[in-house]
Protein backbone atom coordinates (compact mmCIF):
# COMPACT_ATOMS: atom_id res chain seq x y z
CA UNK A 1 0.00 0.00 0.00
CA UNK A 2 1.74 3.22 -0.93
CA UNK A 3 0.58 6.79 -1.48
CA UNK A 4 -0.41 6.28 -5.53
CA UNK A 5 -2.65 2.88 -4.65
CA UNK A 6 -5.59 4.42 -5.03
CA UNK A 7 -4.91 5.81 -8.18
CA UNK A 8 -2.83 2.85 -9.60
CA UNK A 9 -5.29 2.50 -12.73
CA UNK A 10 -4.83 6.10 -13.86
CA UNK A 11 -1.04 6.17 -13.48
CA UNK A 12 -0.58 2.58 -15.80
CA UNK A 13 -2.41 4.31 -18.15
CA UNK A 14 -0.36 7.24 -18.17
CA UNK A 15 2.70 5.39 -18.08
CA UNK A 16 0.78 3.24 -21.48
CA UNK A 17 0.48 5.86 -23.57
CA UNK A 18 4.18 6.84 -22.86
CA UNK A 19 4.75 3.28 -23.53
CA UNK A 20 3.20 3.89 -26.94
CA UNK A 21 5.03 7.50 -27.43
CA UNK A 22 8.36 5.98 -27.27
CA UNK A 23 6.79 2.88 -29.77
CA UNK A 24 5.87 5.88 -32.25
CA UNK A 25 9.67 7.68 -31.93
CA UNK A 26 10.84 4.26 -32.83
CA UNK A 27 8.91 4.34 -35.79
CA UNK A 28 9.84 8.10 -36.45
CA UNK A 29 13.08 7.33 -36.47
CA UNK A 30 12.63 3.59 -38.63
CA UNK A 31 10.46 6.73 -41.31
CA UNK A 32 13.92 8.87 -41.20
CA UNK A 33 11.48 11.06 -40.22
CA UNK A 34 12.49 15.02 -39.87
CA UNK A 35 14.89 15.34 -36.90
CA UNK A 36 13.13 18.02 -35.35
CA UNK A 37 9.77 16.77 -35.79
CA UNK A 38 11.45 13.76 -33.41
CA UNK A 39 12.51 16.17 -31.25
CA UNK A 40 9.37 17.72 -30.51
CA UNK A 41 7.53 14.23 -29.83
CA UNK A 42 10.61 13.62 -27.42
CA UNK A 43 9.81 16.54 -25.12
CA UNK A 44 6.36 15.46 -25.26
CA UNK A 45 6.81 12.19 -23.81
CA UNK A 46 9.84 14.05 -21.40
CA UNK A 47 7.01 15.92 -20.00
CA UNK A 48 4.33 13.00 -19.86
CA UNK A 49 7.29 11.54 -17.47
CA UNK A 50 7.39 14.12 -15.39
CA UNK A 51 3.76 15.07 -14.69
CA UNK A 52 3.69 11.48 -13.67
CA UNK A 53 6.94 12.11 -11.50
CA UNK A 54 5.21 15.34 -10.25
CA UNK A 55 1.98 13.18 -9.20
CA UNK A 56 3.43 10.60 -7.56
CA UNK A 57 5.29 12.88 -5.27
CA UNK A 58 2.21 14.75 -4.70
CA UNK A 59 1.17 11.39 -3.68
CA UNK A 60 3.96 10.53 -1.95
CA UNK A 61 3.32 13.73 0.39
CA UNK A 62 0.11 13.54 1.08
CA UNK A 63 0.33 9.82 2.52
CA UNK A 64 4.02 8.41 3.31
CA UNK A 65 5.56 11.95 4.61
CA UNK A 66 2.68 13.51 6.04
CA UNK A 67 2.43 9.60 8.23
CA UNK A 68 5.74 9.73 8.99
CA UNK A 69 5.80 13.68 10.20
CA UNK A 70 2.99 12.82 12.42
CA UNK A 71 4.37 10.06 13.91
CA UNK A 72 7.87 12.42 14.30
CA UNK A 73 11.34 11.19 15.52
CA UNK A 74 13.64 9.58 13.07
CA UNK A 75 11.69 8.06 10.22
CA UNK A 76 10.05 11.21 9.97
CA UNK A 77 13.65 12.84 9.34
CA UNK A 78 14.83 9.99 7.09
CA UNK A 79 11.29 10.13 5.06
CA UNK A 80 11.98 14.13 4.69
CA UNK A 81 15.65 13.31 3.83
CA UNK A 82 14.80 10.78 1.26
CA UNK A 83 11.56 13.11 -0.33
CA UNK A 84 14.32 15.58 -0.78
CA UNK A 85 17.01 13.96 -2.41
CA UNK A 86 14.09 12.52 -4.73
CA UNK A 87 13.17 15.94 -5.50
CA UNK A 88 17.16 17.10 -6.37
CA UNK A 89 16.81 14.14 -8.64
CA UNK A 90 13.72 15.17 -10.62
CA UNK A 91 14.77 18.89 -11.00
CA UNK A 92 18.35 17.98 -12.17
CA UNK A 93 16.74 15.23 -14.84
CA UNK B 1 18.21 11.01 -45.32
CA UNK B 2 18.24 12.83 -42.26
CA UNK B 3 21.76 14.00 -39.57
CA UNK B 4 20.88 10.90 -37.78
CA UNK B 5 20.11 8.56 -40.84
CA UNK B 6 24.11 7.26 -39.91
CA UNK B 7 23.01 6.29 -36.35
CA UNK B 8 19.46 4.83 -36.67
CA UNK B 9 20.46 1.63 -35.59
CA UNK B 10 22.27 3.15 -32.63
CA UNK B 11 19.03 5.12 -31.88
CA UNK B 12 16.34 2.67 -32.66
CA UNK B 13 18.55 0.61 -29.65
CA UNK B 14 18.11 3.42 -26.97
CA UNK B 15 14.79 3.92 -28.14
CA UNK B 16 13.96 0.53 -27.19
CA UNK B 17 15.77 0.31 -23.87
CA UNK B 18 13.39 3.17 -23.28
CA UNK B 19 10.43 1.88 -23.77
CA UNK B 20 11.93 -1.25 -21.92
CA UNK B 21 12.11 1.20 -19.11
CA UNK B 22 8.63 2.82 -19.17
CA UNK B 23 7.25 -0.96 -19.28
CA UNK B 24 9.46 -1.90 -16.13
CA UNK B 25 7.75 1.37 -14.60
CA UNK B 26 4.35 -0.22 -15.48
CA UNK B 27 5.33 -3.48 -13.65
CA UNK B 28 6.65 -1.17 -10.74
CA UNK B 29 3.28 0.46 -10.04
CA UNK B 30 1.16 -2.51 -10.71
CA UNK B 31 3.58 -4.29 -7.90
CA UNK B 32 2.76 -1.25 -5.71
CA UNK B 33 6.52 -0.77 -5.41
CA UNK B 34 7.77 2.35 -3.19
CA UNK B 35 7.44 5.66 -4.70
CA UNK B 36 10.90 6.86 -4.35
CA UNK B 37 11.86 4.02 -6.33
CA UNK B 38 9.13 4.34 -9.22
CA UNK B 39 10.83 8.81 -8.78
CA UNK B 40 13.98 7.24 -9.47
CA UNK B 41 13.55 5.02 -12.34
CA UNK B 42 11.66 7.88 -14.21
CA UNK B 43 14.20 9.90 -13.40
CA UNK B 44 16.57 7.26 -15.39
CA UNK B 45 13.97 6.97 -18.31
CA UNK B 46 13.93 10.98 -18.46
CA UNK B 47 17.65 11.39 -18.94
CA UNK B 48 17.66 8.70 -21.17
CA UNK B 49 14.84 10.52 -23.17
CA UNK B 50 17.43 14.02 -22.87
CA UNK B 51 20.43 12.00 -23.83
CA UNK B 52 18.31 10.69 -27.01
CA UNK B 53 17.58 14.67 -27.83
CA UNK B 54 20.73 15.90 -26.97
CA UNK B 55 22.46 13.38 -29.60
CA UNK B 56 19.60 14.29 -32.44
CA UNK B 57 19.89 17.65 -32.13
CA UNK B 58 23.87 17.65 -32.16
CA UNK B 59 23.71 15.61 -35.98
CA UNK B 60 21.01 18.22 -36.90
CA UNK B 61 22.97 21.09 -36.51
CA UNK B 62 25.81 19.03 -38.32
CA UNK B 63 24.17 18.15 -40.98
CA UNK B 64 20.92 19.90 -41.59
CA UNK B 65 21.80 23.56 -40.01
CA UNK B 66 25.43 23.21 -41.42
CA UNK B 67 24.58 22.82 -45.00
CA UNK B 68 21.86 25.09 -44.42
CA UNK B 69 24.28 27.51 -43.28
CA UNK B 70 26.56 27.03 -46.07
CA UNK B 71 23.68 27.69 -48.44
CA UNK B 72 23.16 31.14 -46.47
CA UNK B 73 20.33 33.14 -47.18
CA UNK B 74 16.34 32.80 -45.96
CA UNK B 75 16.79 28.93 -45.58
CA UNK B 76 19.61 29.35 -43.21
CA UNK B 77 17.55 31.42 -41.39
CA UNK B 78 14.96 29.35 -41.63
CA UNK B 79 16.97 26.38 -40.56
CA UNK B 80 18.93 28.12 -37.43
CA UNK B 81 15.52 30.28 -36.03
CA UNK B 82 13.50 26.00 -36.19
CA UNK B 83 16.60 24.90 -34.37
CA UNK B 84 16.39 27.56 -31.98
CA UNK B 85 12.66 26.98 -31.02
CA UNK B 86 13.91 22.88 -30.30
CA UNK B 87 16.20 24.18 -27.94
CA UNK B 88 13.87 26.19 -26.13
CA UNK B 89 11.56 23.79 -26.15
CA UNK B 90 14.02 21.16 -25.05
CA UNK B 91 15.37 23.49 -22.03
CA UNK B 92 11.78 23.78 -20.97
CA UNK B 93 10.81 20.25 -20.84
CA UNK C 1 10.24 32.23 12.72
CA UNK C 2 11.29 29.83 8.67
CA UNK C 3 12.79 26.33 7.86
CA UNK C 4 15.57 28.81 7.05
CA UNK C 5 16.08 30.84 9.66
CA UNK C 6 18.46 28.93 11.63
CA UNK C 7 20.85 29.07 8.09
CA UNK C 8 19.61 32.41 7.50
CA UNK C 9 23.69 33.56 7.11
CA UNK C 10 24.21 31.04 5.10
CA UNK C 11 21.35 31.59 2.69
CA UNK C 12 22.42 35.12 2.62
CA UNK C 13 26.15 34.24 1.80
CA UNK C 14 25.41 31.94 -1.57
CA UNK C 15 22.74 34.98 -2.83
CA UNK C 16 24.98 37.58 -2.67
CA UNK C 17 27.93 35.28 -4.10
CA UNK C 18 25.01 34.58 -7.13
CA UNK C 19 24.81 38.58 -7.11
CA UNK C 20 28.29 38.66 -7.67
CA UNK C 21 28.14 36.34 -10.64
CA UNK C 22 25.38 38.10 -11.96
CA UNK C 23 27.12 41.15 -12.02
CA UNK C 24 29.91 39.10 -13.66
CA UNK C 25 28.13 38.43 -16.55
CA UNK C 26 27.13 42.06 -17.19
CA UNK C 27 31.39 42.37 -17.28
CA UNK C 28 31.68 39.83 -19.65
CA UNK C 29 28.92 41.39 -21.76
CA UNK C 30 30.28 44.75 -21.79
CA UNK C 31 33.46 43.67 -22.79
CA UNK C 32 32.23 41.73 -25.67
CA UNK C 33 33.39 38.05 -24.33
CA UNK C 34 32.78 34.75 -26.02
CA UNK C 35 29.28 34.00 -26.33
CA UNK C 36 29.95 29.98 -25.19
CA UNK C 37 31.73 31.25 -22.26
CA UNK C 38 28.72 33.64 -21.20
CA UNK C 39 26.37 30.59 -21.95
CA UNK C 40 28.88 28.35 -19.13
CA UNK C 41 28.63 31.46 -16.62
CA UNK C 42 25.04 31.43 -16.58
CA UNK C 43 24.62 27.67 -16.25
CA UNK C 44 26.64 28.36 -13.24
CA UNK C 45 24.52 30.99 -11.68
CA UNK C 46 21.65 29.28 -12.75
CA UNK C 47 22.54 25.45 -11.02
CA UNK C 48 23.71 27.78 -7.74
CA UNK C 49 20.03 29.57 -8.04
CA UNK C 50 18.54 25.81 -7.89
CA UNK C 51 20.93 24.50 -4.92
CA UNK C 52 19.21 27.09 -2.92
CA UNK C 53 16.37 26.04 -3.55
CA UNK C 54 16.52 22.59 -3.18
CA UNK C 55 17.87 23.82 0.37
CA UNK C 56 15.02 26.38 1.22
CA UNK C 57 12.79 23.39 0.24
CA UNK C 58 14.48 20.88 2.29
CA UNK C 59 13.93 23.06 5.21
CA UNK C 60 10.74 23.67 4.39
CA UNK C 61 9.49 20.19 4.34
CA UNK C 62 11.24 19.33 7.82
CA UNK C 63 10.13 22.25 9.32
CA UNK C 64 6.83 23.69 8.11
CA UNK C 65 5.17 21.02 6.35
CA UNK C 66 6.25 18.69 8.93
CA UNK C 67 4.71 20.18 11.59
CA UNK C 68 1.56 20.61 9.63
CA UNK C 69 1.43 17.04 9.06
CA UNK C 70 1.90 16.65 12.60
CA UNK C 71 -1.39 19.13 13.50
CA UNK C 72 -3.21 17.44 10.38
CA UNK C 73 -6.02 18.19 8.89
CA UNK C 74 -7.10 21.05 6.17
CA UNK C 75 -4.12 22.89 7.24
CA UNK C 76 -1.87 19.93 6.50
CA UNK C 77 -3.47 19.53 3.62
CA UNK C 78 -2.75 22.98 2.11
CA UNK C 79 0.71 22.84 3.20
CA UNK C 80 1.59 19.78 1.17
CA UNK C 81 -0.90 20.99 -1.97
CA UNK C 82 1.26 24.10 -1.89
CA UNK C 83 4.83 22.42 -1.72
CA UNK C 84 3.80 20.58 -4.63
CA UNK C 85 3.10 23.23 -6.34
CA UNK C 86 6.60 24.88 -5.99
CA UNK C 87 8.39 21.68 -6.87
CA UNK C 88 6.28 21.64 -9.58
CA UNK C 89 7.63 25.60 -10.59
CA UNK C 90 11.17 24.39 -9.48
CA UNK C 91 11.17 21.31 -11.59
CA UNK C 92 9.79 22.96 -14.73
CA UNK C 93 11.98 26.14 -14.11
CA UNK D 1 32.81 41.60 -31.96
CA UNK D 2 30.30 38.42 -31.33
CA UNK D 3 26.90 37.25 -32.43
CA UNK D 4 25.48 39.23 -29.25
CA UNK D 5 27.27 42.54 -29.84
CA UNK D 6 24.59 44.36 -31.75
CA UNK D 7 21.48 43.33 -28.47
CA UNK D 8 24.47 44.20 -25.90
CA UNK D 9 21.89 46.87 -24.32
CA UNK D 10 19.54 44.65 -24.12
CA UNK D 11 21.18 41.80 -22.42
CA UNK D 12 22.55 44.11 -19.66
CA UNK D 13 19.28 45.34 -19.23
CA UNK D 14 18.36 41.92 -18.86
CA UNK D 15 21.15 40.95 -16.34
CA UNK D 16 20.89 44.01 -14.45
CA UNK D 17 16.58 43.29 -13.58
CA UNK D 18 18.35 39.82 -12.92
CA UNK D 19 20.39 41.15 -10.24
CA UNK D 20 17.79 43.27 -8.89
CA UNK D 21 15.95 39.92 -8.77
CA UNK D 22 19.09 38.63 -6.53
CA UNK D 23 19.46 41.50 -4.51
CA UNK D 24 15.18 40.97 -3.52
CA UNK D 25 16.01 37.48 -2.69
CA UNK D 26 18.13 38.56 -0.37
CA UNK D 27 16.00 41.34 0.99
CA UNK D 28 13.11 38.50 1.01
CA UNK D 29 15.80 36.18 3.63
CA UNK D 30 16.26 38.83 5.62
CA UNK D 31 13.24 39.96 6.09
CA UNK D 32 12.24 36.01 6.75
CA UNK D 33 9.55 36.00 4.27
CA UNK D 34 7.96 32.90 3.63
CA UNK D 35 9.75 30.03 2.18
CA UNK D 36 7.55 29.20 -1.01
CA UNK D 37 7.55 33.02 -1.45
CA UNK D 38 11.44 32.98 -2.11
CA UNK D 39 11.10 30.15 -4.03
CA UNK D 40 8.56 31.35 -6.18
CA UNK D 41 11.19 34.28 -6.94
CA UNK D 42 14.03 32.54 -7.15
CA UNK D 43 11.96 29.87 -10.39
CA UNK D 44 11.57 33.86 -11.78
CA UNK D 45 15.38 34.54 -11.80
CA UNK D 46 16.59 31.28 -12.98
CA UNK D 47 13.74 31.50 -15.71
CA UNK D 48 15.14 35.02 -16.84
CA UNK D 49 18.63 33.40 -16.92
CA UNK D 50 17.58 30.95 -19.10
CA UNK D 51 16.15 33.20 -21.78
CA UNK D 52 19.52 34.87 -21.83
CA UNK D 53 21.04 32.00 -22.37
CA UNK D 54 18.68 30.91 -25.31
CA UNK D 55 18.27 34.42 -26.73
CA UNK D 56 22.63 34.22 -26.61
CA UNK D 57 22.69 30.51 -27.78
CA UNK D 58 20.51 31.99 -31.27
CA UNK D 59 22.71 34.87 -31.82
CA UNK D 60 25.51 32.34 -31.14
CA UNK D 61 23.96 30.27 -34.55
CA UNK D 62 22.95 33.04 -36.65
CA UNK D 63 26.37 34.17 -36.57
CA UNK D 64 29.36 32.57 -34.77
CA UNK D 65 28.30 28.65 -36.12
CA UNK D 66 26.58 29.59 -39.38
CA UNK D 67 29.62 31.71 -40.15
CA UNK D 68 31.83 28.96 -39.51
CA UNK D 69 29.81 26.45 -41.12
CA UNK D 70 29.52 28.28 -44.23
CA UNK D 71 33.54 28.43 -44.40
CA UNK D 72 33.44 24.75 -43.63
CA UNK D 73 36.12 22.10 -42.62
CA UNK D 74 37.46 21.48 -39.12
CA UNK D 75 36.47 25.16 -37.71
CA UNK D 76 32.66 24.17 -38.74
CA UNK D 77 33.01 21.14 -37.15
CA UNK D 78 34.64 22.32 -34.04
CA UNK D 79 32.35 25.23 -33.35
CA UNK D 80 29.40 23.10 -34.16
CA UNK D 81 30.57 20.67 -31.27
CA UNK D 82 31.20 23.74 -28.72
CA UNK D 83 27.71 24.58 -29.61
CA UNK D 84 26.49 20.92 -28.91
CA UNK D 85 28.47 20.98 -25.75
CA UNK D 86 26.80 24.46 -24.32
CA UNK D 87 23.25 23.34 -25.46
CA UNK D 88 23.78 19.99 -23.12
CA UNK D 89 24.97 21.90 -20.12
CA UNK D 90 21.69 24.26 -21.12
CA UNK D 91 19.53 21.18 -20.40
CA UNK D 92 20.92 20.00 -17.68
CA UNK D 93 21.11 23.02 -15.68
Amino acid sequence: MHGYTGDKDAYLKRLRRIEGQVRGLQRMVENDEYCIDVLTQISAATKALQAVSLGLLDEHLKHCVAQAAAEGGQVADEKIAEASAAIGRLVRS
